[in-house]
Parts: C-alpha cells; sequence; structure tokens
C-alpha cells in the first residue's frame, strides 16, 4: 500500500509553523509497512486542494489530508473533496450533538459556524475525535469514482481526513487509524522503542555503530531528544511474532552495552514517569526546590498520573529571600558564593527535604539568561543537586542555547541526576556499604 | 512572483526528520513578497523528482529544490534537472578546487564521490556554500526549455537548488539567495500579528467574518492556539511603506472589535510575556499556588527574562496537607467541599498572597485526569482564582482531551484570567468605584 499526505493550511506556506503533521504522519506510515513517495502541503484554497487531491489519487491508494476541518470559511477540505468526487454534504448527527454538547457544558452558544464541522461527505466514515470538535472522515471511493483518477473497483483509492491541530491528529490516529489501517496492510512491521538518558547521541552511536549501520533484518535508529536518546528498533514480517522475535535480540543487546542508561523499552514511558516509577517502588516522597526552573521540573513530575502518593508539594524559591526565608539557605552562603553555586543548591536541597520530610529533594540555581551572566559565571550555567535520604550529590552542567533551551535542559539533567542517584543509593546499599 | 518548494529526501518521507527547511523557505518567500501556493516532498529517485520539478514548472515562476546537492549515488538532484531539461553536467572548477581544498586541509583524501558534489549543469550560476561543500545551483529556463512546461521566453520559470542541511540551506539564503531573488521580485509584503486571548477561534471568525472574508488587499487569516487566537494581517505593495499604510487601518478595526482581547499586536510577544509587562508597568508582585497545574503557571511566568523584579516565590501545593499547612487553606473547608472547589482557590489565593506579600495571586486546582473524576466533579473541571490587592476572582472551567492538554489550557486560561483581573481591577479604578 502506497500513502500520501496533503496537509492544507496557508500558514504552513506563509512559514508561520512547521510541519510536524507530515512527520508523524510520515512515521506512523513506516510503522504499518505503508510506502510513502510525496507529501504535499498546499494552502486554503478549494481549487488547488482539489487539483492536488487529484493529483494524489491518480498515483497513490491511500490519501491522508490533514487539516482544514475548523469552523471558518477558510477550512475547505470536506467541500473540496465533496466536490471532487460529486457527493453531497450531510450533517452528521453524532458529531452535531457532540459539538452542541460541547458549548452547552461551557454555557456558551454554538455558533453557526460550529455547525460546518459536522458536516460529512454522503457515505463517509466518521472517526471520533476526543479531543476537538472536528470529526475525522474516511471515504473509500467506488468504482465510478475510482475511473476519474485512472483506478478502477480494485484499486480504488481511499481519502483520509484528519483535524490538523497536532494533538487531535495524534490521538485520532492513535485510538482509531491506526487499527483501520493495519486491516488493509498485509504486512507486520514490529517496532519497539528503547529510551536512554544521560549519554550523548554520538556516544550512543558509537556503542551502537554497528547495529545502527546494519543492513540486516533489524534497523536501529536514533533520535535524540533533550537530554535523552531514542532508538527505535524495527523489523518486518508476514506476522507480529515474528517480527517480535527479530527484534528481541538486539533490545537484549543494547541493554547490555548501554546498562543503567536505558530507563523503558515502553513506547509510552516518558522519563518523569520512570523517575517516579522509581519513586513509588522505593517508596520515597519527593519535592522540588527550583530557581531558574521555576517550577518546570514540578510540572513534568506531575505530569504523572499517581505522582500525588509521593509528591506532596513545590517550591519556586526564585528571590534571595525566597531561598533564604522558605527553605533556610543560609544568607551568608549566598553572599559568599552567590545564589548560582554548589554550596547554595546543596544547602536548598538539604533545606527542603527537610522541611517537607521529604525522602528524595531536588534543586535547581542557574543562569538561563539572556541576562545575569559573568565572565565566571557565564549563562547556561546551572547547578542541579539531588538529596536521597540525606546523600547529596551536586552537580554543575554548561548549557548551550536561548533561555528557554537552557530551561529546557536542566529539567531533563534534573531528573536524569534523580534517577541516577536513587540507582546509585539502591545499590550501594546492595553492595552493603557503609551509609554514614 | 510564484514560488514552490520541492524538499528532496526520502528520511523526510520516514518522519526521521521534521521538514524544517520547509517553513524557513515559505518564511523567506513571504518577506520578499513571493506568494507560494505549494510545497512538496518527493525522495530519493530520479523519475520521481523529475515529475514533481515538471508539475512545478509548468504553475510557479520559481522552484526551490532542497536537498540531493550530497556526495552520495542517493543524490540525485542536479542530474534529475539536468537530465529533465536536456542539459549536460560539467564539472566546475572553482567548486572543485574548494573541495579538494577542504579535504587537504583535513588531511583527508577526496573520495571520487565528492568530485558529484561539483557538476554542475551546463548554463547553470553558481552559489558559494560558506558551510558546506555542495554549492548552490540557479537555472533560469531558456524560451525553448520554458515551452516544455506551457511557458514563453517572458514566462520562463527558475529553478534553484540549495543543499539539504539546514545550517547551509539558511546561511547560504541569508549571505545570497535573499539579495539574488530581490531583483527579480518589484513587489514586498508586509504582515503584522494580532494576538487575541479569551475568545474561541469561532468567535474571533463570527466578530471578524467581512475581515477575513474579504478578497480586498489586505488578507486576515486566524490560527488557533490553546487558549489563544493569532491573526496574521498581510498586505503587498511596491514599497514596505505602502504595504503598512494598507494593514495599519485593519488592525485597528480589529482592535475596535475585539477590544482588551487583543493583547499584543508585537509577532514576539507571549502571553506569559504580556501579562508580565502588565505586572511590571503597575508594579505588582506576583505569586501561584498550584494543584493540578504544578508549576506549569510560574515556569511559563519564569520563561519571562526580567520577571525576577516581580516574581520572588511560587507554591505547588499538590495534597491538602500542602495546600492547608504552606497557604493556610481551612481543613473544614478541604472536607466540606473537596479539595477541587471554588471555596477552596479562593482560600488558596488568598493565603498564598497573605503569607507572600504579593499583590497579585493565581490558584489553581483540578481535576486532570485520566483518575479522580465523579459525575459531580468530572474530569476536566478546573478552578481557577485570581486576587488582585485582595479583589478575588474564582471561575470553573470544563475542559476536555487528556492530561496533558486540561493542564496546558488550565495554565493558559490562568494566565488569561490573570491579564482580565488585573485590567477590571484598574478599569474599575479609573472609573472612581468603591473599592472595599
Amino acid at each position: 500500500m502506497t500513502a500520501e499526505t496533503l496537509c492544507v493550511g496557508t500558514e504552513i506556506l506563509l512559514g508561520n509553523i512547521v510541519n510536524t503533521n507530515a512527520a508523524y504522519l510520515a512515521s506512523q506510515y513506516a510503522k504499518l509497512g505503508i510506502t510513502s513517495y510525496y507529501q504535499t502541503v498546499v494552502g486554503d484554497n478549494a481549487e488547488r486542494i482539489k487539483e492536488c487531491v487529484s493529483m494524489a489519487l491518480s498515483r497513490s491508494d491511500l490519501l491522508v489530508i490533514s487539516g482544514g476541518l475548523g469552523p471558518t470559511q477558510d477550512d475547505l477540505t470536506k467541500e473540496a473533496v465533496s466536490e471532487l468526487l460529486g457527493r453531497k454534504m450531510d450533517v452528521d448527527d453524532t458529531s452535531a450533538k457532540r459539538i452542541k454538547l460541547y458549548f452547552d457544558k461551557r454555557g456558551k452558544k454554538m455558533s453557526k459556524n460550529n455547525i460546518r464541522q459536522a458536516m460529512i461527505p454522503e457515505g463517509a466514515r466518521i472517526i471520533d475525535n476526543n479531543n476537538g470538535l472536528a470529526p475525522g472522515v474516511l471515504i473509500e471511493l467506488n468504482a465510478k469514482e475510482a475511473a476519474k483518477f485512472g483506478k478502477n473497483a480494485k484499486t480504488a483509492p481511499m481519502i483520509l481526513m484528519l483535524p490538523g491541530p497536532p494533538e487531535e491528529l495524534t490521538a485520532m490516529w492513535e485510538s482509531s487509524v491506526a487499527g483501520i489501517l493495519q486491516k488493509y496492510t498485509g504486512q507486520v512491521i514490529y517496532s519497539a522503542m528503547v529510551k536512554i538518558c544521560g549519554r550523548t547521541e554520538s556516544e550512543v552511536a558509537e556503542l551502537l555503530d554497528d547495529l545502527i549501520q546494519s543492513s540486516g533484518e533489524v534497523t536501529v535508529a536514533p533520535y535524540a531528544k533533550t537530554g535523552e536518546v531514542h532508538l527505535r528498533v524495527t523489523a518486518s514480517a508476514e506476522d507480529e511474532k515474528s517480527a517480535k522475535k527479530l527484534v528481541k535480540p538486539v533490545i537484549k543487546e543494547i541493554k547490555n552495552r548501554l546498562g543503567d542508561s536505558v530507563y523503558t523499552t515502553d513506547e509510552d514511558t516518558t522519563l518523569e514517569q520512570a523517575v517516579v516509577e522509581l519513586l513509588l517502588a522505593n517508596g520515597l516522597t519527593v519535592t522540588t526546590a527550583e530557581s531558574c526552573t521555576g517550577g518546570l521540573i514540578a510540572g513534568r513530575l506531575i505530569n504523572v498520573p499517581g505522582v500525588s502518593e509521593i509528591f506532596k508539594s513545590g517550591y519556586i524559591t526564585y528571590s534571595n529571600k525566597a531561598k533564604r526565608k522558605i527553605i533556610g539557605v543560609k544568607r551568608k552562603s549566598l553572599e559568599k558564593y552567590g545564589a548560582v553555586s554548589a554550596q547554595v543548591v546543596k544547602e536548598m536541597v538539604e533545606g527542603v527535604a527537610f522541611f517537607t520530610k521529604s525522602d528524595v529533594a531536588v534543586a535547581v540555581s542557574g543562569i538561563a539568561g539572556p541576562d545575569g551572566g559573568t565572565p565566571e559565571k557565564p549563562v547556561g550555567l546551572v547547578y542541579i543537586g539531588v538529596n536521597v535520604c540525606g546523600h547529596v550529590t551536586v552537580k554543575d552542567f554548561h548549557f548551550s542555547g536561548n533561555r528557554a533551551k537552557v530551561r529546557e535542559s536542566s529539567v531533563a539533567n534534573a531528573l536524569i541526576l534523580m534517577r541516577q542517584c536513587i540507582l546509585e543509593y539502591y545499590s550501594r546499599l546492595t553492595f552493603g556499604e557503609e551509609l554514614n
């Protein structure tokens, strides 16, 4: 099966947004063993949309269109496709009710425009949208329609229309579309994810060079994220069992070589989830004291459902006074070493653990920029401290990039250092090392 | 002038990389007043590249191709274009020397493949690459070539081939390409951004229907974000001054109709920045008490450089005990109304302002899910409270989507409510209403 992507939206043609939908869809085709030769972007213009749809239907088995399902007059995807195929548009009652309910719930009046989102080409299949108002739409062309594009009943293409907002598109793909498409493709691709933290992409590439370069049945593709490297390990076979059997030994080998740096082999597990699970498994409560990250470490920990068992409170101590008054950093230390120093971060992580009676604490103080840097303490210098049951580790980091990037790197590395310190604490316990 | 983009590379079709080149090029066209109707991505396949090039030459004045200029057998762009036009390929001596020098400098031997990077279609213009080995190539089609694509000598299109690595492409664009193209376009496009908060996309669309629908000289294109709607207002004219003159009255009209919902007309100003600037302008300090958002509101405020003047500390009070002990919520209120209630959020926002002696406080408590919902208090119910100098507002919200989406909506709406409450506080002061 061949698929191609058509992204509709003038905002993409103006360069206002980066087309992440096309990349997401491409990676999903690959997972399903669907080949893709083309991606196209077109603006909110009915004639040009029709031109692109025609072209795609003549050369691919599946056309996936994203965007243009919104409530405004600019949203033309369904209208253009219906006109091209000669199908009428009808209101889908279920979708209309969902939309009305949405507005009722919020005590708002549904605008006339919103009913457009419930209009569906005749005979189309509806795909529920659990994250927005525009349902997805799947059309299988009939023989007559297929003939217009040089196809016959057997080779009749399909059109899948998905909402443009990335979170709606990905959620819809995962909950419904992937399952629907798998029935059309004979081949099964199985892929697993190995997530690594605390190592650079080049370190990982060097350690796994032979696996990544291998032209064998199993491909290993690295993908770098802030503080993390994700490896997608993929094999295709006639059924899932056979494909899994190919992938399994490769994952085992990766784990052997990378050890504790592998924090999960589960696709959906995030770094913060791995940290929270480690805390839960050991019955450890946790707290945070943040300066330049300003709540973002706590924010990531609280991403994890169920964190309330171990996370009770956290502190954003942005000013020196807050560091003193709330978590007991010494005035003398602030004066002598400055707020961005190993000593102050040590006191932050000791103080916040003491006052909240938490087993584990993390603290961050750094210079995120753009101002505040000096030759001795340049922008990007960040101290991260972790306290595990009284054992304190403080490390300095030198991050590059703008304010947002420095803060993002700080948050990721705080989570990584928490994980490392907890693992080390328990490995020392296991080996009977005396803990002072 | 119309331009379209063709990005060549199987790695884009596999979803391994996000196509940032297309977004960059799009934004550069807009700057130069070049209209763009299409973007295409195609893999490393000579026949399909030719097909896409033909299509583009028949419908656009300028085709910009990125990628496929590298040294490997997979890099086919120049070959495909030359074949299509019937031009021979020659070694460009200057480029060949540059490449040789590159390897000499590094004490490496130039591989045979690298000479491919110096091969150029006859009669093409070379654009130096200061950041890599592959030069850029510009071809103006002659009348005979143009005729193949339904054009004549006057409408003959151009082909511009740029290297795929984003840092090479952008550097080449800025140092050479922009200047070359400016000579071909007489026109300048000016566009401005109007950012709106606290109104849905359909509300905005209804209020501005005539402006959005207008086929006049000025286009208004809405783009929805969480809690926000951004409008791009664009006009083209022979010089920037005239284009600006067209855009100005439209922005004024939008502001008239939408009033305070417009929080900025500056491209780079974010919602959190608008809120922080409002606080700074009024000399107001601010604090946060967050439950389900777990630090993300503080995290967004601290995005803004210079926030340290007004933000001293913030609290993540995730547990009931933390709400009681840290910010003084009454045990009775927690028992009677529950942690997710207007009363508790009122006490949070009063308590945190009192204990930190802040002028403005924001507090959030809600059910982000996936667990914890009941029929009376379903997942997505979030209370947001704002305290401006003792004047407390608490509102309930009903957000949809998963945990991440509910939290993101909560953060955006907390910022929006802060802004509204501060504006209202001062407008009441202005009108002399008595403040208790």
